[in-house]
């Protein structure tokens, strides 16, 4: 009906037991104009749910909020105002117990996601945010990948034809004011010293010019920071900056990438936050995650850089604790779906 | 005359060729109080230029000020208000060239540094507060120690008769609201997973607590981070927090302290500055340092604690591209001086 009109975003429900279902119909009532513009891969049952554990919050009564099932992302056009678009993406036999890990509830989450991936592989949906997982009620279920990242790079390229380790992967976390990227993530400080390499570094450099330059910004600033206190001082401090941080980078100018560093980690993210910077290539979790996290974890955001479609996540867990309560905030999905839209054309 | 007047804080003047003179000049202008509480441990002509230099200010003439040249600590009694008090602590035959390194200014530096400490050691000021050295300028002059810390921590040690090794010292960096003391500082990455060991760990809590303690908190709360991502998750990435951290903690729980960790380090510092803890022990350089560089490099100070007296310091060097121009901020050296102060009993 409308040529012109963009794809939806596809939202993922995540762990019907976690704080995903409840924290999605919020950001429908605080934000009516997502109606238009993105469909949750869910549940029917379980948002209904958490349409009802939403709608006894005090101030939710000015936005009264329906749910309208859809068979496919296309339907959403169809979908009359005031309606929250849920496809059936999953089988969820009876309704689970909020809080509680269960292998139903990991299997429900990974189908949601696999649903969704489809709907972004093929290009129905301009970009994927998925709400939070579980990741013992995801192995109670028997899924390989211990979480989104590893799950969504093996349907991406299973989808392309390709081995997993042709489509590297990076780790980006934002706040407002500061993103940084991650060259490795989940190991320990031993085994992330020993995946600072040329190959890796030029890697990180290359997928993090190639997403801000997706997003729409001609040439991306990248900063990169150091390894070692003050970038090494000269090699006084450890000679990774000479042997392999600065080599990366300057291959990756000779490539046309506007980069720069080594830099002292302790004041690159002061310098990108003050305007210096669009974004830090950190080289380990930590390194990153510490001053992202300070400047605003509310606000945070997490995407996957390197997949051939934009996803984000909220840089929250399933929060079990408060699930079922309509406690939790949904700032920060809100602000991954702002960041998925912004990445994908605004 | 007044028995019981607290001693006044020395201030030792710092390279004569960077900006150390003049900051000093600009906190005294900008807080007039400093008249009564602080002695400069210096050269009465450098410090002359400096008033010189800095009442060019358009906005300095409000605060007039001059300089009385005293012989000792106790002389400040006498000194008449409006006054700057100096101490000739250094022997400078010639005016140095701002921005420029020299032996000359290396070892004025130096030797103000030594008045400076006597001064601190025999009781004589309440505490020390350093303006910038240049390394370079120190080396050149001879001086073996790379810093204020070594040089601070071998004159204490001589002083006591005990080897260096006896007093043991750590940095501590503040900013309003976060502070943060390192287990190891000027050493690579690599180097600094090694220095991780219990004594260093369990060390580094006794010596913030003693801090803490003796600037008048009855039970500092520590918090210890961990090593690697997510402190370890239980021993998924890196087990230097079950087999390392964990065990210095509990040994200092039983000695008393108030401690607690090891805490995942990318959120520890955040609920730090939230105030759930006093400060956090930080496991290497940069844990510690970017968070608190992000929240206020203006107001940054560098405390070192292990010495039998306060001493802090500025979180800036001697820019040498600026000096002599009145240029520079006495932010963050007016942040040391209120530090010293509160932490020798307000």
């Amino acid at each position: 009906m409308q040529p012109f009109t963009r794809p939806p975003l596809v939202l993922s429900m995540g762990d019907p037991a976690g704080i995903g279902p409840e924290i999605i119909a919020k950001a429908f009532r605080e934000r009516p104009a997502l109606q238009g513009q993105v469909v949750v891969a869910g549940d029917v049952g379980t948002m209904h749910q958490a349409l009802r554990v939403t709608a006894a919050e005090p101030d939710s009564a000015c936005h009264p909020l329906m749910l309208a099932e859809v068979g496919a992302l296309s339907d959403l056009d169809a979908v009359p105002p005031g309606c929250m678009a849920v496809a059936q993406a999953c089988s969820l036999p009876r309704p689970v117990i909020p809080g509680q890990v269960s292998a139903e509830a990991g299997l429900a989450a990974a189908d949601c996601i696999r649903w969704a991936a489809q709907a972004a592989l093929s290009g129905q949906a301009r970009a994927l945010v998925t709400a939070p997982i579980h990741k013992e009620a995801l192995s109670a279920a028997g899924v390989d990948h211990p979480g989104h990242t590893e799950m969504l790079q093996a349907l991406a390229a299973a989808h392309a034809g390709l081995p997993v380790s042709a489509l590297p992967v990076r780790m980006m976390l934002s706040c407002p004011g500061l993103s940084t990227v991650l060259v490795s993530i989940h190991v320990s400080l031993q085994h992330a010293l020993k995946a600072v390499t040329l190959d890796q570094v030029l890697q990180t450099i290359r997928i993090t010019d190639a997403h801000f330059r997706r997003a729409g910004l001609a040439a991306p600033r990248i900063a990169v920071a150091g390894l070692n206190p003050h970038a090494g001082e000269g090699g006084l401090f450890g000679r990774e900056e000479i042997e392999t941080i600065a080599p990366a980078v300057a291959q990756a100018q000779r490539e046309g990438v506007q980069t720069s560093g080594p830099y002292a980690p302790d004041t690159v993210f002061m310098r990108a936050r003050q305007g210096a910077f669009d974004v830090v290539v950190a080289m380990y979790h930590d390194q990153g995650l510490i001053p992202v996290k300070l400047m605003g974890l509310e606000h945070g955001v997490n995407t996957t850089l390197g997949l051939p479609f934009v996803r984000t996540s909220p840089d929250h867990g399933t929060a079990f604790d408060i699930a079922g309560t309509g406690r939790a905030s949904a700032t920060s999905l809100l602000a991954a779906i702002d960041a998925a839209l912004a990445a994908s054309g605004g």
